[in-house]
């Protein structure tokens, strides 16, 4: 189903708190379900360490390999914030403050309130475009096809938020739903025929557990609307066939 | 802090469905815990969709790099399940039916209910070594350092457990946090400081907002306990010094 003609995007969170499981990520699901509204398709998420060199390392390989990068994290006043010094240096460009980021912190807080450490946030690779924090006065930036913006879901939501016209539009993947009280093990044998019978939509299988049964979801995507909807037809009927029942039917 | 004598893991999260946003992931931190309890660091982790060459690729690159490598998702029995194959093809050895992965189905299911797509999941990689699945009887496997686990968390926990001789032990990184409703900006110079006197721990500063005030929680995180407990000390005296109190402190 991976269509030529959409954009593709890698997501880099960054965050030993999370490696160490100390955090739950909620980015991830944020951006892959943001990115589909404007027809770019998710590829790929990496995790990795607060640690410069391999900071560098993932965004240097990844900003090649896809049209778009976002990272979230590490873009604070505190001394494990390393994030826009590393993109610097993936960009072999000085790492020195902003003028209108230097702007944005003045406009924020009191001059006694900015101090050496908040400042810091004003610091960025040359050459970055800011990306608006409506949060507080510390925008994220971006370089070329690499966004960096806040790891603090609210923060990082409203950054990407405000990026709905840069991102542009693109055909969109529709994506339809349908659960039942079948097991994938007694589904799987006539969905197969099915997901080779249209190609050019893409069937996830998902098993559940709920009210003490198993069940499950079907995800149908794609690009054209009608094949999505002429596979969930042929899925619905098989339902039927095994004895099954349609319980919901999500777009 | 990265500890050269600690065993380091990487864990790539197979699934379509958590890139596209539809579910959200919960098996990052499980294993980020139960690794650290190993004494093994987990050193990065990313998300790729169902698509071989994407497996391949991920595995192969990430075995030589890592003591261990853990995957998740994509090794039940319908067509989208395309681990267990992709990873004969990552090893160069052939895929076919496992005689034990055989015979633990033929001992959970009826031989009716035992149909050709559930048998699919005793296919894997030649010279695989099972992991238990207490679950259902379809069983997870490990080739080399390479792990691969079921994506649903429950069964995902229970095979990740099952592995805890296989895992070892090593040196556990001890961690303390401490938190304050000081913000960032107020403790970044001084918190600096600290963590440049203890060279041997790591600090992690997040920001939280509770109950309409915003706060900080700053996790140390070292092998060394005394050296963990002395940088505690010290932090906590800077929340007094500045006007704060600690509010909670979790070991």
């Amino acid at each position: 189903m991976a269509n030529p003609t959409q954009r593709t995007a890698c997501l880099i969170l960054i965050g030993n708190e999370l490696l160490s499981g100390r955090t739950q990520d909620l980015n991830l699901a944020y951006v892959g379900k943001g990115l589909n509204r404007h027809g770019i398709r998710l590829a790929e998420a990496r995790v990795i360490p607060d640690i410069q060199e391999a900071i560098v390392r993932a965004v240097n390989e990844c900003r090649k390999i896809y049209d778009f990068v976002f990272t979230t994290g590490g873009i604070g006043p505190t001394h494990d914030d390393i994030t826009a010094e590393s993109i610097a240096h993936a960009f072999g460009v000085p790492y020195e403050p902003h003028p209108e980021a230097v702007a944005s912190l003045r406009n924020h807080y009191t001059s006694e309130d900015l101090n050496e450490s908040r400042l810091r946030m004003a610091n960025m690779p040359r050459g970055a475009r800011l990306i608006y924090n409506p949060s507080s006065g510390a925008p994220g930036f971006a370089m070329e096809n690499v966004y960096v913006m806040a790891g603090v879901p609210r923060i990082m939501q409203a950054m990407f938020d405000s990026l709905y016209n840069e991102l542009g539009e693109g055909p969109e993947t529709y994506s339809e739903t349908l659960s039942c009280f079948l097991t994938e093990g007694n589904l799987a044998t006539r969905l197969r025929k099915i997901q080779g019978t249209h190609l050019h939509v893409e069937i996830g299988s998902y098993p559940f557990y709920q009210g003490g049964s198993f069940g499950t979801s079907l995800v149908v995507r794609g690009l054209d609307h009608d094949a999505v909807k002429a596979t969930c037809h042929d899925i619905a009927e098989m339902i039927g066939d095994l004895g099954g029942e349609v319980l919901d039917r999500n777009t």
